[in-house]
């Protein structure tokens, strides 16, 4: 907080006057990664999968705005109102296909971490591996495949997004 | 750099004797992190699942050491040789299972999105979600499976593990 006060050139106290503290000033940079996710209807209709899905790209789209402040985010329990109406979505949905309540905290925690780290990819390189002679030719020919590709990112997110619903729907 | 320089206390063009500038400090940094990933022989036996789950669970838990140095490393392409080796052994061995070239970057990016993800999930309180008002029953119910569970990011780890293989191994 002080040095938040600083940067921004203020006092201490009168930074109080708007924030009670460092957890509240985390769960406002919350509310900015989220406040693009878009969410259905409290009890969204049609397949599971499509509904998470849509869920998740959105998630994406939002946090990759922010890189940053992932790992600030992620030390930090969840408690802004607009994440918690996102969570509550995904799990009113996972268990409506029939995951049990501890089932639905760990499919749940899957897409938190497949989604965080997704929205870090965004933010890699163009060519987030180098391609030098260490490398063996598998690898270089997986590589060859994104060069120059600038969907490289949202590509591997789609395939990565059908793999997990899959694996999730064949538990 | 200079600010490096200031925090070490020592000039900048001290600092340059030892590194060549700011990506070779991150790839120092890649190495750190990385240090505790085991990897295989380079033709790894036995099914291609497990030698993928077991490069994983290591990944994992050697970034899970560093969190917030998570989205500055994936902000800068990987040069480091532990590194490249670690996607060297995940290429040959999902070539060895069948996927062709572009899925190979597909799957190691979904692998990448999870394991980071995850290890940032390690670092996370032991409760990572508020439990007020706002919590709907069904989440409230898949919240108070993990209230108190020591493994509980252990545990979610594995059963998206099992997920993301199943998933592929289903495409």
């Amino acid at each position: 907080m002080p040095e938040l006060a600083r940067t921004l050139q203020v006092s201490p106290s009168s930074l109080y006057n708007h924030v009670t503290g460092r957890d509240q000033i985390v769960e406002l940079l919350r509310e900015r990664a989220m406040s693009e996710v878009e969410l259905p209807d409290e009890q969204p209709e049609g397949p599971w999968t499509d509904v998470v899905a849509e869920v998740l790209r959105s998630y994406r789209r939002s946090y990759a705005r922010y890189p940053r402040l992932i790992p600030l985010l992620t030390a930090y329990p969840v408690n802004s109102s607009h994440a918690i109406r996102m969570y509550n979505v995904l799990a009113v949905t996972l268990r409506r296909a029939g995951f049990d309540a501890a089932d639905t905290l760990r499919a749940i925690t899957l897409m938190d971490c497949f989604v965080l780290g997704a929205a870090l990819d965004v933010a890699a390189p163009d060519e987030p591996w180098h391609s030098g002679e260490e490398v063996w030719p598998a690898f270089a020919d997986a590589l060859a495949t994104g060069v120059g590709k600038a969907d490289r990112a949202d590509d591997a997110f789609e395939y990565g997004l059908a793999a997990l619903l899959r694996g999730l729907s064949a538990d």
